[in-house]
């Protein structure tokens, strides 16, 4: 089998760390498997680094940042590497221009676009463990850019599918995905299986483990994706597409989102195209909007009402200003939380919906907005609410079984 | 004119310090001079990096421990961009790659093959202050390498003459050479201007400053070199051919080399080519002989006195044991220390050495072996008489006044 390994900064953290993911990484190796194995940079050194940045300049040039900031997974990349070869293993590091990563030119939030394999499989085929500084590439003019938040893992994923490995590990100082966040309901259950759609619907719990950049790219790319810890030898969660999944539950995770605000517009006038202007104004800003809830007044006036991330409401404020000729009036609510139920089984049951509206009407938990998606049903509802409803909803679906 | 400038590690210790080369930088800029610069590592930070590649080995694959020690000048070439930038100047960091500095493979101390200076001499063009990482190159195959120490002085120098600049500056913590150690003799004078030979001959002194590889490969391509402090405004030293320094000192420096060490091989048998044998042997491991005085006994057997650096001391034990039944005795004394006295002007004066000799007798100081080269004598004595010969010296040459 060809299996990519990543390693996260904690795992990474310092010297003794690293011998000790030597370690892991051999146990797979000696087992006969190929390795390619990619490392984030040791924990606090990337935020050391952005510090040192921002001393000169509160936006220091990117291209120069991203210089600064790969540093980082060279060094741990190369350290892995010495580690295996005193071990009697041969390594050898890469960078992401050694291991052929080739992305577009937006420097600190680099995507990439494809990637040379041909001498990391050389590598391979002359037994090396190929160990591959994560985060990282270059543009087709040689450029050193970084991937932004999560890059090490988009990393091994993309590489895993480049190369058409047989599994993607990722490797945290979490043990896997949870039925919910176990700091919220203790009876949480680590999810052994979950589909790749639904790890992307849990993103709100999914952001400690994996972000939903690496799940669609695994998705894309029909990558098996395992997290799991690196401190532990519990078997962590397999990511994979639904079809792989014989058994599946109806409801596999509630996921609680508390970085939401609620946007609420009253009386829009009745005007063509208006709704258009107002949402085409946010996403000429980049500013994503989530759930949509529009009514239709008696008078032919609507009430549009929305959800975006909280920390975009002032530049939401800004952008919906030139509006409010146009409308009654423009309230914002950041004190609200979105809890999701998710859940593949969803789509050959009915009444999923329904015991969720019971169960916290149960608890006088009143629900602001609903979507829902075939494998999901979101809710917005009061933010001081939100770990109450977690934990009715866990045990609603009997999710602690 | 077309400058390059090289700050040292002390001189990029951290973000204030190397917000002080910024300034320094753009005093430079601001006359209208091009500028190239090149920056060290932050001090102490390629100690932390090796410390890192020896927790896991002895000797660590060189090729893993330049990924690693090149990071170091790679954050503090594009931290220095980043300030001259937010400044208002335009600037670029350039890695050894990026700069096109391309050497041999020898990890860990490559040496310097050529330079392709186009992407540099473009930026230039276009008004780029350009931020060169020093210390690092990449082989012609592309893999990283280092330059051993001194490494940033070798490539400041380098690309002084590659670039054809009118002038390679070199800040560090000393505000220049001296005509004697300052910690030893308290009148040394900073030296306004000296000639390449002179300098090399001043190696121990001017080790601290300058490393002989950096002051060669400057007389190699007519470099003139200017060593002075980033810390202060004084003037500095400038190392030039003999022809630019108008009036020449008979003697410009006393220099002073504690490690050294002795060997003293008495009797060896009349047998042609035993002379050879030894050395060469030597030579096949790399150990450097400085001084050879050979003594013809009456039997036609002869004694041989050499010296080496005394960091050499067992490994040449372990060579000559060979010889041991060729030989009366092998003996070694690393109680010795070597004090020279330098300057071009001997060459046109007679009477130089025996003012020493006269001097040193007066002390009731032993002279062990001499040599003597147009421009320089040197004297092994006993170790215990370092400080007073060079000071005695300083004083008989008149070089504090």
């Amino acid at each position: 089998m060809l299996i990519v390994q990543k390693y996260g900064g904690t795992s990474m953290g310092d010297c003794d760390r690293i011998q000790n993911v030597a370690n892991r990484v051999l146990e797979t190796k000696k087992i006969g498997h190929s390795l390619v194995v990619v490392v984030s940079a040791m924990s606090g050194q990337t935020d050391t680094l952005i510090g040192y940045t921002k001393h000169f300049s509160k936006l220091p040039i990117e291209r120069e940042v991203d210089m600064v900031l790969s540093s980082g997974e060279r060094i741990t990349s190369a350290l892995l590497a010495i580690a295996l070869d005193s071990m009697g293993y041969k390594s050898i590091s890469l960078s992401g221009r050694g291991a052929g990563i080739i992305t577009d030119g937006v420097h600190t939030k680099a995507r990439i676009e494809y990637i040379n394999t041909q001498k990391i499989t050389d590598l391979l085929n002359e037994g090396y463990i190929v160990v591959v500084s994560g985060f990282q590439g270059v543009t087709e003019k040689g450029e050193v850019t970084t991937l932004g938040r999560g890059g090490s893992d988009l990393s091994a994923v993309a590489l895993a599918g480049a190369l058409n490995a047989d599994l993607c590990e990722i490797y945290t100082d979490v043990d896997g995905v949870y039925t919910t966040d176990p700091r919220i309901e203790k009876n949480a259950k680590k999810i052994n299986k979950i589909s790749y759609d639904e790890m992307l619907e849990l993103a709100s719990m999914g952001a400690k483990v994996l972000l939903n950049r690496s799940v669609e790219l695994a998705k894309k790319w029909n990558v098996p994706l395992v997290t799991r810890s690196s401190f532990t030898h519990d078997e962590g969660t397999l990511i994979t597409t639904e079809e792989n999944i014989m058994e599946k539950p109806i409801v596999s995770g509630i996921a609680l989102d508390k970085n939401q605000a609620r946007v609420s517009i009253a009386n829009v006038q009745d005007r063509p195209g208006i709704a258009a202007d107002i949402f085409g104004s946010l996403a000429d800003n980049n500013i994503n909007v989530d759930m949509i809830v529009q009514t239709i007044g008696r008078d032919g006036k609507t009430d549009i009402d929305f959800t975006i991330s909280e920390s975009e409401t002032d530049l939401t404020k800004k952008v919906l200003d030139k509006f409010l000729d146009n409308v009654e009036s423009i309230d914002y609510d950041c004190d609200i939380a979105k809890v999701s139920i998710v859940g593949v089984g969803m789509k050959s049951h009915s009444g999923v919906a329904s015991a969720a509206f019971k169960a916290l009407a149960k608890e006088n938990i009143n629900i602001m907005m609903i979507s829902t998606s075939e494998i999901k049903v979101s809710m917005i509802i009061n933010i001081k609410y939100s770990e109450l409803a977690v934990r009715t909803l866990h045990s609603v679906y009997e999710l602690d079984k």
